[in-house]
């Protein structure tokens, strides 16, 4: 069946937040005269992701949204990294690097191709106010913006993923992820949503051969954006 | 203070309801070969929606989205016109006739102009499914929609616009509310927002001279968004 809403997930599969992080923590290096290893520091940024959000999911501390999860994993990494200490005003603008990252090439330019042909909408862990200024900083034109903040939910809780599809009055039978991570797409799958994977070797900053067992089990498999708007006849 | 966020009113301040929802039922009139005064319909059906969404207000009724608050009005109004009876999915057709409206003349270039100084959203009682096809369908580039139907709330209650401030993260006292209703406006002013007053003279069908005592209290006032954006230096 032809989607008619397409959903993208954001951090890694339309946008380098590797790149993105390790160039903000590297300006900010220069402009203190810090010193530190910014690519370790970026992965471990990124890694301190998944467990923060998962305390939220099992409800061991109450609500928070990504900005402040990356603020709180923010201090704990500047004590690793003898970093500081750091006023508010310098942690929050550290924090604020996930809020300008680079999309890869071809982002914007299939998203506009894919939008001609569908309604596109972003389901992202990323709050409202970090989306609003990343979708700005790299011309990505969405019809909507979904964030687990809007559903009090981070994925790949089902409420995420039924609530967008609710909230665009379409059913989840018509509505595809986009997305470039396993666990994401297969949470949409259990749900009955298409799905489409996007190969990203470069995510995390080791180019890689892809390997085409990771897309196995899913509607689509395209190595970005164009190559999905082809695909799908947009 | 200069403001960083801009929230619009949509129906009225930004689209032409009342020519939109006359030309569908004109239109579903001559499909179906039915006659009626499609103007006063169209006015009748705009008069219900205050009186239903107070009754949501004021919890006399459950939750009930814009889309389901029209198809409410049009099973008492296809009565009181005397057309039909219809089935299920013809009043589900003529209720989204609130989904494809004209925007009018200057706002799709206006709000480009506006966006290019600030995040634009909107702040509609219409829900979210309505907006991305009206903005779809009129060419409109907001940054962000923001619904009724987002906070469980319909304005002028205050979580609507106090939750469009957290969600972007911006004090009320930087975020200007661009609205054509006095009541939308005064609520906003109330919470602090700055207040821009457009003047629709159209919206009901009765061209009228301007009455300057309808912007009086409120920090702008313009005759359309073009006249906002040179008034706020984008």
């Amino acid at each position: 069946m032809t989607p008619a809403v397409l959903l993208f997930d954001v951090f890694g599969t339309l946008v380098d937040w590797r790149s993105g992080v390790i160039a903000a923590l590297r300006a900010f290096g220069e402009a203190h005269d810090v010193r530190a290893d910014w690519a370790a520091f970026a992965d471990d940024w990124r890694a301190a992701y998944a467990p923060s959000m998962d305390r939220v999911r099992r409800g061991d501390i109450p609500w928070m949204n990504l900005d402040a999860l990356h603020r709180a994993s923010l201090a704990v990494l500047l004590e690793r990294y003898a970093v500081g200490p750091l006023d508010d005003a310098q942690c929050t603008a550290l924090s604020h690097a996930w809020h300008t990252l680079p999309a890869w090439p071809e982002v914007a330019g299939g998203l506009g191709r894919l939008r001609e042909r569908f309604i596109v909408a972003s389901l992202s862990n990323g709050n409202i106010a970090l989306q609003v200024d990343l979708c700005r900083a790299a011309d990505l034109r969405f019809d909507m913006l979904f964030s687990a903040e809007s559903f009090g939910h981070y994925k790949p809780d089902p409420q995420t993923y039924l609530g967008a599809c609710a909230l665009l009055a379409v059913p989840a039978a018509r509505t595809m992820l986009v997305a470039a991570h396993r666990d994401d797409l297969a949470a949409a799958k259990a749900l009955g949503l298409q799905t489409a994977f996007i190969a990203r070797p470069l995510e995390y900053g080791r180019p890689a051969a892809f390997d085409a067992a990771l897309a196995e089990g899913f509607d689509y498999f395209a190595d970005g954006l164009e190559s999905l708007a082809r695909q799908l006849g947009a």
